[in-house]
Order: structure tokens, then sequence, then C-alpha cells
């Protein structure tokens, strides 16, 4: 890691600047993938599993038989751990269910608003080096409980053409059943456009490798919803001198071992807690199974030091990480005052890990700095608001006159009239 | 208006298909714009002022004097009535603020989740043929009541270099005072990137011409948040023999004033009510200022017969307006089925132009379809709802077996060991 004292704020901008990846590049390659898929459908679909995924298969969709029999290749524990989890989950995102709000703004005038779930949506859950399963929980639980009326989820398939009993487990657990073993810009297309066996959806899920991305991007523009802009995932740990070197190591670490472009960011007001820290790295990393992994992307990560709490506040919110760990004695008022960050741990036994898997908080998360206006998933992200109003006749004389002046200073006189015929015509 | 009776289930794509916009063709004009501000900063923004809004502007932002003096060239009445707008506007967008969701998912294991203002964000208000400044206040209150510090707000000037003065009058009564006398692609440029004048903010805000809509697109790319995805204005109206064909008139006109691709929908049950509804359309288009806009608009418009109100329904979902006015006997009954549309409008005594103005409902909301995935603008648009964790011992202690399953079923056995250390170190 890169050691940072007290650097300049001026420096600030450029020592937090993440790298830049240019998905125009991909563009070509993603463009095509899509067309044939909008073209062909299924047959698209299934000839890039076989160019991409190495896997020859027949049904697109999971068969019941097979999430039935998922249940039988997971350990009780692990079963069990899913559904600790998954309850966590639901209990959080249960919270953020909201009544109508129903406003009488003047006598005769009652405007009101109204969560409606998105009818379809669509779950992207990658996979490769290991089953993402705990991506089905965090996108899944939030759609059900919105009500998302058809959840569509999609994910890669081994050579052998299956998907991980453990995907097919949680799946089957949260109640969707409309399962796809295809993965790539062919499962962000066929969803985005329907295909024979795959159902079209108005919005779509989930994490994923730079194609993915790109492919999401590119369908955004045609009008189909996407969850968030996607960068490397990220972590910021504040410490000070009441921090334990090695809790704080196992966290950088755990954001480390995601992939070789992962940001991590250790700031300090404590300096002897570097050198703590730089050797707790090289006695845990060593264990690791995703040890040259994590050994990349460290190589990429800074350490600042910085000389009070509120430099390093100021600091965390001029790079506005997707996970920030605040390890110190006054957690509670140090989090009062962040403003970008997506998700925020507080004290010394809350690592980013019981987030990301089971505590509760979603952990589908704005990344490269776009917590400055995003917000990680929620069951916001799976409804709309529409707002209603109805007046009565006392209720458009009351606000009429309003109307019609401002319509008129406007020069809309058509807007003004839909008013005045309907007053005059009593 | 095209006419289509009772049209097949299977036709009804076809019919509501909206007419494309390729921004496409536009992005090296817009590319260069936003290159050469980012570049030139405001050398390249009075460049392009001048030769675009053909304004010599000197000091881009508007005075305090300026700002002062707008009271002055704005009648008593017009000034009252955007008082009342902005009390109701006011009122509705009050309920939307949020107090913390809490929630303790298990013993120790504390999560919660804050609305948190976006810092920075831009307004973008479009001049032209009227000013219109209805939209900063449907822009600025819900902007101030979430608490957003920097709300830069830029509109283009006219060729005397200056803002009309009900644009200044408005936003100075809701508190807003960095005024640019910026418009265009330059205005979202310089927004993005920030100038020497112009700060640069983190959200973009306001509707705008087809360059606009594309500079939007261009910079959200680069990962500045925008409002929503741009189209043209739409209306749908559902009425049955209960409504009155003037008021369903008016309602079509005052879409079909806004410009020559506004989208008007006229669905209803009652064969009757067309003749009566283009009978009064001819009526009452030949007296308004903006008739050949809205004889164009209209041109392109459709009038659906359907058998039923279900039918109507289906329809009215499978399009998705931006406004749907419901002009029925049953409109409560309708309304509880509406899945996908912006703003709904109940009744005969409710014309769109209420909700554009001054009921306390926002007017910025989804067009081109896509209510069916997004929501109109809210308190909600200006703020992230960030989540925020807290465990002590014992909750890390319930759920460490949970989680450390998950991370080992996962391969992730950093994170797994985020939570074994902290728990072995007792």
């Amino acid at each position: 890691m890169k050691v940072f004292k007290y650097p300049d704020r001026a420096s600030w901008a450029e020592i937090l600047k993440r790298p830049l990846f240019d998905s125009s590049l991909l563009e070509a390659t993603v463009k095509n993938v899509l067309q044939e898929v909008r073209n062909e459908g299924d047959a698209a679909v299934r000839k890039f599993t076989l160019q991409f995924d190495k896997a020859d298969i027949g049904d697109l969709r999971v068969s019941d038989k097979e999430l039935e029999e998922s249940e039988n290749c997971l350990t009780l524990e692990l079963k069990q751990a899913i559904g600790i989890a998954k309850n966590n989950i639901e209990k959080f995102h249960t919270a953020q269910m909201r009544t109508d709000e129903f406003v009488e703004t003047m006598p005769g005038v009652q405007c009101w608003r109204k969560m409606i779930a998105i009818e379809k949506v669509g779950l992207y859950v990658p996979s490769g080096t290991a089953p993402l399963f705990s991506t089905i929980l965090m996108l899944g639980i939030p759609a059900r409980l919105a009500g998302c009326k058809q959840i569509v989820l999609c994910s890669p398939p081994g050579v052998d053409g299956k998907l991980h009993p453990a995907i097919l487990f949680t799946a089957k657990m949260i109640g969707i059943t409309k399962i796809f073993r295809v993965g790539g810009v062919q499962a962000i297309a066929a969803m985005s456009y329907g295909t024979e066996s795959i159902p079209q959806v108005h919005k779509i899920f989930g994490p994923g490798n730079q194609y993915v991305t790109c492919a999401k991007q590119l369908v955004q523009k045609e009008g189909v919803a996407i969850d968030l802009p996607a960068g490397p995932s990220e972590v910021a740990v504040y410490a000070d001198e009441t921090a334990d070197p090695r809790f704080i190591a196992s966290d950088l670490l755990s954001q480390a071992e995601h992939g070789i472009d992962s940001q991590v960011l250790f700031v300090t007001t404590h300096s002897l807690l570097i050198d703590e820290v730089l050797k707790a790295l090289d006695n845990q990393i060593v264990v690791l199974p995703r040890m040259n992994i994590a050994i990349k992307a460290l190589e990429n990560s800074k350490i600042i030091l910085v000389k009070t709490g509120s430099d390093a506040l100021d600091v965390i919110n001029e790079y506005a990480p997707e996970h920030l760990i605040l390890s110190c004695a006054n957690a509670d008022d140090i989090a009062e005052k962040v403003i970008n960050a997506g998700s925020v741990f507080l004290g010394k036994y809350s690592p980013e890990s019981v987030g990301d898997y089971a505590s509760g908080t979603n952990h589908t998360l704005p990344t490269n700095g776009y917590a400055k206006a995003y917000s990680g998933v929620s069951v916001d992200s799976f409804v709309k608001k529409i707002t209603f109003q109805k007046l009565t006749l006392e209720g458009l004389t009351n606000i009429s006159t309003t109307v019609e002046l401002m319509a008129d200073a406007e020069g809309l006189i058509a807007h003004k009239n839909a008013v005045s015929i309907r007053k005059n015509s009593q």
C-alpha cells in the first residue's frame, strides 16, 4: 500500500482518484451480442453461451426438478445460515415499506403518492470463481417485498450447463422460480428485449463484469432501467488509536480479495497504527486462497495519515466510499457527519462482511464515488411512486386563479383554458 | 387525431409506439461543446452563449441587485399565485420527508437508514418561447426541503443577456441565489465539470431540448447523476359516458400545445364521445396562440375505442403515460388499478394543468414509457439513503457462524476471517 503522510488538501483529489475504465473499447463487441439476441432470440443466447461459457444448454430455464434437488446438495448448516440471513434482510427491508402519503393541500385539492411495484424485473447474478448466492438475497428479497409480479433471474452456467445448487436453493427459498442458465451480455440482452424463453423486463439489477456493465449502460440508453452505475468494489477504513490493527487488516483484505481492481483506502490520525496494520496484512494475506488477487489490489491501495478526525471525515466525504468502516472511539459522532458513503459500519465489531451477507442491510451499493448522488439498492429500487390528485369543484375553484395566472405568464393558454372551461361550465 | 375502433390486443403495441428519436446524431456536436467547456471554462461558456443564444454576457452569475429588482417587474397577482403554488408544493413534498428507519435485526445487530441530502445539485430551467418558472418551484422546493447545501440554477438568457424576472423572482422566493445566465449544452457542461464561475454539482435536474437531453445522457455516463431520462411530454385521457367532451378536448390541447412532438392519447368506451371531442377540439384550438404547434401534435395523436373499462386500463398500463386523466364515473376504482403512470388525475375537475402548476404534486415526470420503471421527481430525488450498522460483541457472536458459512461457500475467505479474527480475539 502507498502511504501518504499529512498530504496537502490540494493534493487529495489526485490521491483519491480512481482508475478510469473506458468501456467504449468493449462497445462494439457488446453491441453485436445485444443485436444478435434481439434478432435471433433463444438461438443466439444458446450460441453465445456455448461460445463464452463453453456450455451447451438445452432448456434455458431451470426445471422444477432441478430446483427441488438443489436442496439435497447443500449442508444443513449452510441452509440454516442462508435462512438466518434471509430473516435479517427481510426485517431491515420491511421497514422500508411505506404507506401512502395523503395531503389536502387546499380545501378540495387532495393529493397523494403511492408505492407501486415495478411489474417486471430482472436479476443478474454473476457466477465465475464462486456462486454469489448472497446477491440473490440482496436483490430478490426487496423485489418480493415490493410486490414485483414477474421476477426473472439469470446466471451463467458452468461448463456442465448447470447452475450451482446454492444459487438454486437461495432463489427457491425466497420464491423466485423463473431462473435461466444464461449469463453475460446475452443475459442482459434477453431480459431487455425478451426471447422465446426469457421474458422482457422493465429494470435490470445486479453486478457483473465489464461486459455486463457495458451492456447495462447500453440498454439503459434504450429505456431499460438499471439499478446503479457500476465500478469496482471499495472500502475505506477510518481508525484511531483505539483500533485493533488485526481487525483493520482483515477488513482491508476482505475488500482486496474481491478483484485486482478493488479499491482499498485506510485513513488514520494515529501514525503508529500504519506499520502495525501493514504487519498484520502480511501475516493474514499468506493464508488466503485468493492471495494473489489481494496482493495486486493492495499494490494500488492507499494509506492516508491525517492530523485530525475532522480531516479524516473530509477525506472520506470527498472519496465517497462504497463501504466505510469507522473503527474509532467516537464512531457514533463521526457517523453523524458522514454525507457521502454507501453503507457505514460503526465500531470494532462491525466488519464489512456482516453487511455483505447477513446483518440485514443491502450489499448492492454505489461504487466509484457515485455515493455522492446515488443510494444502494432497497425496496425503493423496485417500486415507482405514482402521484394522484382529485379536485372537487370547490377545490378547482380555489386553485383556478393561481393556475390561470401562471399558465398565462408561461404563455400556455390551453393549460389555462383547461381550468377556465371547467370553472365557467357551472 | 387517428381513430382506432376496437383494435385487436395484438395491434396495441404498434398503435402505442412512440416516435423514436436517435440522439446519436447530435452526439458529435454535443461532445464538442462539453469538451470545450471542460477545457476552457467560462471563456467557452461565453463563446457558446454568444453563438447559440446570441447573447453577449459579462458576469455569468445574476447579481443580487438583479434578483432584488425582479420583484418590481411582476404583477402582484402573479406573485401571489406563485406564492400559493409554492405553499401547496411545499405541503405535498414535506410529507415525503422521512425519519430514520431503525431495526435491531438480531440481538446486538443494529441497522438503520438515513436520508441525507445530495450536497451539490444543479437545476436546469429552459427558457425559449416562455419563461418556465414553474419548473423552479418543482425542482427547487424538494431540493430545499431535502437540505441540499449548494443549489445552482442555470437558464438561457434572452438576446439582451438577461433572465426573465419571473425566473429570478421565483428562484429568490424559494431561496436560490446561485443563478447563472447560461443555457443549453454549455450549462450542462459547466455544472458537470465546474468552471471559474459555475460550481460543479453531483446531480443535474430539469427538462431541455434534444441537445440538453443528449448532454445529460453523456455526462451521466461519466458519473454525474441525472433526474430522469427525457422524452416529449404526454397525456392519456380515459373517459366514459359521464365525461364532458369540452373538458377532454381542453386537456388534450394543453398537452398538444407543448410541442409538435407531444404525445396525446384518448381512450374511451363510449363511441359517441369521439365525435364530440373532435368537434370540441376544433372549437377550442382556433383561439390558441400556439395553435400551429397543437395542430401538428394532434396529427400524430390517437383515439382508441375499447369495449370495457378493463380493456382501457390494459391499454393505459401498456402505454405508461406521463400524465393520466381519469374522467369517468368510477375514477377511484380505476385509479387503484393503474400500475404504470407518472401522475394520475381523478374526475372531471382535475385537469392536468393544476398539477403542472399548483396543486402540490411534482410536474417533472417520466415520459416515453419510462413510468414502467421510473418515478417522477420528489424529495427522494435529492437525497441518498445511507445505511448504517453497529454490532456489539454479542451481536457479532450471534451472527458470526452465519457469515462464516456463507463467505466460505462463496469462496471469500478474507470475508470469513474478518469475523473469525474478531470473535477469536476475546
